[in-house]
């Protein structure tokens, strides 16, 4: 399956998607599918969430906590999980306040391994 | 309950879970309960969580996704849930990797509004 097929096969299947994307943490896009009118602004969100992984991927390793796997971000409209690929890459699913969040963090995860390899 | 007494239910009740606290934006620990031998140093992974969450706290503004609720960041060795309790301060709950984090997220919400309400 290529990487669009994989982002499209995401989005698909988890109620309340509405964008999923590969990215470098310098916070240029590769890849993305987005719902028709998500209203994101993917630019900006993509550069945002890339600074914001590097500053948790950095914190982490000063505390000694770890290498990064996974964050996710609730806010009062939104929810974002955000795994980390490889050393350069990371996939971002963007969902709804009320969307099935547990399905989605599951799929990122399984269809991560797909993603990597594809991108190896 | 006592704000104290609130965190250590929280740890008490969780599987995997290493320490609680409450902490405000510019990173001053108001509480903590922590597990003995947990092995963390809550001093200087306190300040990096809070530079984090001011760090996501702008990027949701930003791409407005939102106000902030939750944020959670899993590693190779721990699980942290961040939580907003007000305009100043929030909670951290730190989990081994094997934790009931379902739960320990169910709780650090449920008894946020505790503490919200003590701190107020």
């Amino acid at each position: 399956m290529s990487i669009r097929d994989t982002l499209k096969d995401i989005v698909d299947n988890v109620e309340g998607a509405l964008a999923a994307m590969i990215m470098a943490y310098d916070g240029i896009p590769i890849d993305e599918i987005t719902v028709p009118q998500s209203g994101f602004d993917l630019q900006s969100l993509s550069v945002e969430y890339a600074t914001v992984l590097k500053e948790i991927k950095r914190a982490a390793e000063l505390v000694k906590a770890g290498a990064m796997e996974e964050v996710s971000i609730t806010t009062n409209q939104t929810r974002v999980a955000l795994r980390v690929l490889n050393e350069d890459l990371f996939t971002v699913l963007i969902m709804t306040r009320d969307g099935n969040f547990g399905k989605g963090r599951y799929l990122l995860r399984l269809k991560g391994y797909d993603l990597a390899r594809e991108l190896a």
